[in-house]
């Protein structure tokens, strides 16, 4: 599993005065604590509030980059702000996110190729979010052909087949682990799949029990990567032991150590 | 789900010692603990140790009866034992189990017709336990058959791809999920699915962790029923929530405690 820690996020309070302090021990522990925690990738979003986005990006990538050469997912809908993100990556960028729609397609799968970055492709359009897995998986085809035809390799390319709060959508969770699992058969090598996890939890009581509950399932599914909390140790523990079960890690009794290690 | 309650199994000392001296109030206890955890049904093995096995399993049959009228899983691999532990059941009988051989089918199935019982069907024969899917669907779809030709109805009949423990098949676990989903395409309607599922954690360090992923990510693979313990809270709360997932329980914010009460 390919884990995107996603707490460098300006939709959280510690990192949103962060920005605004220009305050890099926070932003820099919260790195290292994800890296060490198991994430091999890190999302960097502004958040809602800063007053010069563009900037807060730059600082964040920058800031990041001084203690940790991994990969970073540029979390942002406006392309000026992505494109300056992926120009201060260390390593590999993660455009997160475009949508199915063509003018997106056409803008964003450019810059992937541009910056020899990853792209996270949401199953959504103008008309919204599909309810069932069909219309999800013809989104995802969409932008399959797109990228196949911007010349993307299927490795470079993450399908998220968008949950939502399973408390306001509950409909929708089954239909996005059906997802996962058609979006391995649009074509061959497939992409691969994504979800951000923890929206499925939005207002439940435990939101960890229920973000790592789905996460075990979408492993069943055949997910591949996830943006996640790397610090619940519960999530983690649960996404290790479905990965043992579906024998992509060898078992050995400190398998959770092992993988850990790795 | 349809959950089987594992705990009066002789296998257990403190089953083996009540069997022993005719202590009641044990296996009462057991009985009254997994119901009010949520179990729907209560397996009953007299365990390895009984010097007079058949007298074991009508004292323990009759002992429950006495403060439940739970649908019982007679758990034995003797004849004589089994039809006697479905005599004296209260209401449903479950026979636990029939392998896919035809000499066993053809004592079995007509078993279960005459004390109306459900039967679980291992998708084992002499041969062994088949590696893949594939062969575990075929004895699975030889059962289906001799089941439709005795008459018995497909939700009387559960098939138990047969979980082995993930330290020494490791490569066993994906292919039990993929032979549930296979089941579901074997006729219409077609035949209930259910693991014995502890097995899959024997010798892990961590049992309850191993068990309550496993589960969730059968439940996403479209598990109907589980032999598990009710009494490992985690388990069923990982059991509750990803039935939740899969849309089988309304949402409410108190969905753990809701279904409890069911």
């Amino acid at each position: 599993m390919f884990i995107i820690g996603e707490r460098i996020n300006g939709m959280f309070k510690d990192v949103a005065k962060a920005i605004k302090e220009g305050d890099k021990a926070i932003i820099q522990d919260l790195a290292r604590q994800q890296m060490e925690a198991g994430a091999d990738a890190l999302d960097v979003n502004v958040g809602p509030a800063p007053e010069e986005p563009l900037r807060a990006m730059e600082w964040l990538v920058t800031t990041i980059g001084e203690v940790t050469d991994a990969p970073l997912a540029i979390d942002t809908t406006k392309f000026e702000i992505m494109e300056s993100g992926l120009k201060l990556c260390k390593s590999k960028g993660i455009i997160n996110s475009t949508s199915g729609d063509k003018e997106k397609l056409d803008r964003l799968l450019p810059l992937a190729r541009k910056y020899n970055a990853s792209i996270i492709g949401l199953t959504m359009n103008k008309s919204g979010i599909p309810q069932d897995a069909q219309s999800r998986a013809e989104i995802a085809a969409q932008i399959v052909t797109s990228a196949q035809e911007q010349g993307l390799a299927m490795s470079d390319l993450y399908i998220d087949a968008v949950i939502l709060p399973v408390n306001v959508a509950q409909d929708h969770s089954r239909e996005v682990l059906e997802t996962i699992r058609q979006c391995k058969l649009l074509c061959d090598p497939p992409p691969r799949t994504i979800l951000g996890l923890s929206n499925v939890s939005q207002k439940t009581l435990d939101r960890s029990l229920v973000n790592r509950t789905y996460l075990a399932m979408a492993v069943a599914s055949g997910l591949d990567a996830a943006i996640v909390d790397p610090l619940d140790k519960d999530l983690m523990n649960s996404m290790i032991t479905a990965e043992l079960l579906m024998g992509k890690q060898i078992y050995c009794d400190n398998y959770l150590q092992a993988y850990r290690k790795k």
